[in-house]
């Protein structure tokens, strides 16, 4: 028996991942949509979240892909209206209306789930085991990729609060914070802002780890050719690297295989969000993590500032 | 029988508060200092915290009011020494690195408390007993000072991490969230910086009250001839404002005796802040209360940024 689920903001994401995944997980379907403009075949079209709410009380699950930015008042309405609630990375614009929904999520005893998506990637738990026992000398983050590429005609995440490379940036600290055996915590930050734009096209960052091993990450949006997704750590027994964003993990030089992992079986990354999401309905359970939320919040705090050239797509 | 207490960093936020709040405390001794080159009559002096920790483990309670860059390396040591620890606002450079010092407090079994002193002005506990009842409608929070006359010569608050105008701004937002009988949450913010200054010296700020009250914030720097420190509140009761950065309360021209709150007992701000350390202390009990702070994070993430005129001093 499956649940109905209503999917909001009909872009990219949702297109490119969302509907295969309810699609092809048997606990969900897809009954629904909110968009101002776009609809799904076999979907019901609704032009706002609470239009569908009033009209299909039968609808259990609602999840979110919409900008950060808009995405608070749709899951608070749907929250309050008793509504189980998936929202997108990140999980709203500030941390603490995140906090707000997770009370409210509380209050009204339904599932709140802020996605990580990067999380799922295929080689992502091989690398949590492996560094589980290590003792780690040095990390770095290596995020590059082009933004023109990934982001055509966005113009929301050159608005404040789109976070800029923050935004393919927050992946991979959703990665690294759930392969590190420890919580980590920013002391620098250089952010670089085109001079034209609210959000930054570049950053540098550096981490302390309370167990001394050596932390940075570097995020840039203007990289041609070759795109890097990928974080390369160094212990006292050998190197070894995940990359392509957390689908492949090497130990020096030898590949491991992927083909045991949870996400792998579950067909990818937006498939194990789904499946993750039916895992905590039953229970009206909350899961909630903000860390990769909160480093992007103290690099925007703390980070120091640069310009450089003007931006355009 | 008086706890030993450090005060690390002895400036002038420790001269003019700290020492003479401790001085009029019976739980607590001025044992030592931590000052590269200050000293304090009557206390030991060490050059480190480190050094101070190891000559001395009588001393149980470490306050700390080292700029907040510099900060959690010292947190850190105290914590692990086992030493109750006092942290002045804000409580850290990084919301992620006071979520380590909590969780180090918690496992050494040791108080740690995260101060706004701006909380326990003679006032604020009045407005808070006020508001408890009333259909609020609008909030204005007006924060204006001149940064030269408060702040001379401090280069690190103009520093990644030094706050800028926030510096004086989160007392405001410390005092909003005591009062305030719900969480808000930021939803728009405009910083100006100074062309040649890492920091903002002007911040105007709107938050979202989800019970519907307009509500706004807004800190300036530049603020010659009359400072203003206070939070004005409409509500269907009429309207009320919290002034002098706390110390009086107006219910319409009408200002309220602040004779009996617990504050105005002990003498004001800094004596309210160690009075309430001393009841941390023997149960090891945490008080961290991250939601000022948050917010400034909040602004720094989702603000839009402005460039005026360069800043010197």
């Amino acid at each position: 028996m499956a649940w109905d689920i209503a999917l909001v903001g009909i872009g990219k994401i949702a297109r490119d991942q969302h509907i295969p995944a309810i699609a092809g997980n048997p606990d969900f379907t897809l009954a629904a949509t909110s968009s101002r403009n776009a609809t799904v075949d076999g979907a019901e079209a609704f032009k706002s979240l609470p239009e569908l709410l009033e009209a299909r009380p039968d609808i259990s699950c609602i999840s979110l892909c919409t900008p950060p930015q808009v995405r608070y008042a749709d899951a608070r309405a749907a929250l309050e209206a008793g509504r189980h609630v998936m929202l997108e990375k990140p999980p709203g614009a500030t941390l603490s209306e995140v906090h707000d929904l997770q009370a409210l999520a509380e209050a009204k005893g339904v599932s709140l789930y802020a996605t990580w998506h990067s999380r799922h990637a295929a080689a992502v738990e091989l690398a949590r085991n492996w560094l589980a026992d290590k003792a780690i000398r040095k990390v770095e983050v290596i995020w590059k990729e082009d933004v023109r590429r990934w982001h055509p005609g966005q113009e929301w995440i050159w608005e404040p609060g789109g976070l800029g490379v923050f935004d393919p940036g927050i992946n991979g600290l959703s990665v690294l914070t759930a392969i590190y055996p420890r919580p980590i915590h920013l002391t620098d930050a250089s952010l670089t802002f085109p001079e034209n734009r609210q959000t930054p096209i570049a950053a540098d960052l550096t981490f302390r780890d309370p167990a001394g091993a050596e932390m940075s990450a570097v995020f840039d949006w203007r990289q041609e050719g070759e795109q890097t997704w990928a974080i390369h750590v160094t212990t006292d027994e050998g190197e070894a690297k995940l990359t392509e964003g957390g689908a492949r993990f090497f130990v020096g030089d030898e590949e491991q295989p992927t083909g045991e992992t949870a996400s792998a079986a579950l067909g990818g990354e937006y498939p194990s969000l789904y499946a993750r999401f039916a895992e905590l309905v039953p229970g009206s359970t909350i899961d909630v993590d903000l860390s990769p939320m909160t480093h992007v919040s103290d690099a925007f705090t703390l980070g120091r500032r640069l310009t450089t050239d003007p931006f355009e797509f």
